[in-house]
């Protein structure tokens, strides 16, 4: 990290002098989370699960935390199935040549050097491309064009991303030679994104990629045209067999030891094409500099501790391998940041119900920052399967990302898309929750 | 072009019936500029200079000048030094090992296909270039970090764009074995900008790139920390030597074709990052479509004469051809349309204060759409060559380009940029004054 940088300015947890909108100071910024997402963006970039960039991306973090005073930091490694990228170009080679800007999905078979010729059959969405008859895409590559829409709550993702998730093993079920699908993504960029896709059981990968949103544009308005369109690619992306991923851990340590600790997780890893500033490093970002903020303010009852998870983007592997090593070890709260750069808008949790003087006062302790209650019953995001594995107590902040998936998964992932100020904001409102979390001796979520 | 859209919907010269803003229906659309743009973007995309992709846009435009009824539609060929990319990869290769996004400059030189690795000797600006000593940086990879501020009259571009246009030679001159600017760009893309380059008379070119801006940011934050940054870049592009460019053009031929004619001009060529829709395909849709729009309000006195010059980004050879084959030719007057996607906000004109009469004509022809005088001498754009030779009349139309350095020069020049209000003002506004412009009997620019 960058050592100028290591003084730790205060952000004060307490409302400001002055009234604000929100309680937060004009310029606010935190040094700490900046420091993390600049430094990790600037000094190790890319980290694709299982690669050696993940790893000197572990290292780098567990000098961090160790510089900030975090104890017990520790790498829990386990063996990851890991896939790279290749070359991958492609074009139109009639009736109207020219190139085309296209990304392997993760976990794509490749089209071999020689690369795949073939005519493009386009489909609207899932429900048309999965109505088409077996067989019917024998030697042809599906292009499914489903549009995503952004949302405020992301709650789109799901639906639109089935065509990343599912659409290429079910093209390749009805004979399938590749796959493009139109990215799942809300800008107008020639920046494709990628994102794991996933194959049947014993299906063999075939060529699969998302396109740019202005080249499917282009291949529909070809396609428009009545002729036969065909498409050459060549990607060359390979599976390189199980190599070495993992989590890494440090903790704020309680008062009291022996109660549950309060874990603030999100992944280290990242896609390869930008730096993982946004998916996930703001996210860690967020997570470490609350869990100091709220040891500066003093040493709170329970421990702390934040969870850097390895290979969430290939499958959730680190969530899973943590689960299950720790299965015995009951943990008290589980919050995640992983959806990019946005204000926290609205707070959700599992025990709202059954334990409503608790989640009252977490929501005023955050309110002054502009975050509502939901009545929505938080499940948790992917790097929280060890409170979910244990039915323990989830909170869930969720953040304005109506823009983030412009940026989710592409080359743009870098770090001039963070602002200060969100992040700021991020921080002090998780600073604020955990504050409560971590000096709750009673039980979070009571159980049912 | 797409045979379902060449009927020529009108799009109203005259005043609309409802009052507005301007002088444009509501959801004004001109089909015709759609039409061109939509095709050439669809149907040839990019058009680098001297290569067969331009011949095929030459020959597209072409069939679609003589379907939309322009008469005397002729290429005029040049030959020209083309210059064609190859392959662009970049890393960091220590301290902080991670890819890097550039794109190597036009006429850049080549790095072999074993790469370049070399230290990256940073500079502000081209001033601190110029005060290098001799020999200072040999061996070395020069970095111009100069950042671009856009502006809504481009006048920035001049300035800014020196690191490009220069900064490579000065950097050979003082010994530098390769060259990155920061992209010549407002934006925050990782999608570096192109553009031509030049070297001094009998200098080697050496390989010179653009990084995006979100590269030379992560670069310069490297370099900050103090330690040396070697980057290794791969760039082989190549000279093909002298082949085949040239000029379009097409007529609406006035009632006296002995009076010199109206040249409005743009032109066909491209960057080949993109797909040259915004640079220049709405440049020629805007021209085209506005001499379409004064042939269907009544045939011109003048003829209208749209010239699409080929090889402009490399240097202006079409512009230049141009003139030099015209030079015994006398034009009336001349317009350009290449400053991209933006509402016309400006007139200037080279007659101002000797032909105020027309002049305040003209303005009052366009005021109505927002467009207001401007003291400045119109001194015309890069394919008004053969009117600046001739001592011609000289008209401006100033769009609002504040937003077009953002994609200049970029994969991001897509049809999905070109937005269809703003192309129909600039076709309304065009269509307005070249219908003064065409009736006007008497010299335009009288002797001085």
């Amino acid at each position: 990290m960058k050592k100028t940088l290591l003084a730790l300015t205060a952000l004060s947890l307490a409302a400001p002098a002055t009234a604000q909108r929100y309680d937060l100071e004009p310029g606010a910024h935190d040094p700490i989370a900046w420091d993390f997402v600049e430094g990790i963006s600037t000094e190790v970039g890319p980290r694709l699960a299982g690669t050696p960039d993940e790893a000197r991306g572990r290292a780098w973090a567990m000098e961090w935390l160790r510089a900030n005073g975090f104890a017990n930091v520790v790498e829990e490694p386990f063996m990851h199935d890991t896939w790279v990228r290749g070359e991958e170009t492609a074009r139109i080679v009639s009736p109207y040549p020219q190139p085309i800007v296209l990304t392997a999905l993760g976990r794509s078979g490749s089209t071999g050097e020689g690369g795949l010729i073939a005519e493009v059959v386009r489909f609207d969405d899932m429900a048309e491309l999965e109505a088409a008859p077996a067989g019917s895409l024998a030697g042809k590559i599906a292009f499914i064009d489903h549009a995503m829409r952004a949302t405020m709550d992301g709650s789109h993702y799901g639906y639109f991303g089935q065509a990343r998730r599912r659409g290429p093993a079910i093209a390749a079920s009805k004979g399938a030679a590749g796959v493009v699908i139109r990215s799942i993504g809300s800008d107008t960029d020639r920046l494709p994104h990628t994102g794991g896709t996933g194959w049947d059981e014993g299906q063999e990968p075939i060529p699969a990629a998302a396109l740019s949103n202005p080249d499917a544009d282009n291949l529909t308005r070809m396609l428009e045209r009545g002729q036969p369109v065909t498409l050459e690619m060549t990607l060359t992306p390979r599976f390189v067999g199980m190599t070495p991923s993992g989590n890494v851990t440090g903790e704020i340590v309680g008062r009291d030891p022996s109660l549950p600790p309060v874990l603030l997780a999100c992944h280290l890893d990242s896609w390869d094409l930008g730096t993982g500033a946004l998916d996930d490093g703001v996210g860690c970002a967020v997570a470490a500099a609350a869990a100091r903020r709220v040891a500066e303010a003093g040493r709170p009852l329970r421990t702390i501790r934040v969870l850097f998870a390895g290979s969430e983007e290939t499958g959730l592997y680190g969530s899973t391998a943590y689960s299950e090593a720790h299965a015995d070890e009951p943990i008290a709260a589980g919050i995640e940041s992983d959806t990019g750069m946005g204000l926290i808008w609205e707070m959700s949790s599992n025990f709202t119900d059954t334990n409503p003087d608790l989640y009252q006062r977490m929501l005023r302790a955050v309110d002054g920052y502009g975050v509502g209650p939901s009545t929505d019953v938080a499940a948790g995001g992917a790097d929280l399967n060890v409170v979910r594995d244990q039915g323990g107590a989830i909170i869930e902040l969720q953040q304005d990302i109506s823009d983030y998936f412009g940026i989710h998964h592409t080359a743009n992932d870098t770090l001039d898309k963070v602002d200060p100020a969100i992040l700021a904001q991020n921080v002090a409102v998780w600073a604020a929750l955990v504050n409560v979390l971590a000096n709750e001796a009673g039980p979070i979520k009571p159980a049912e």
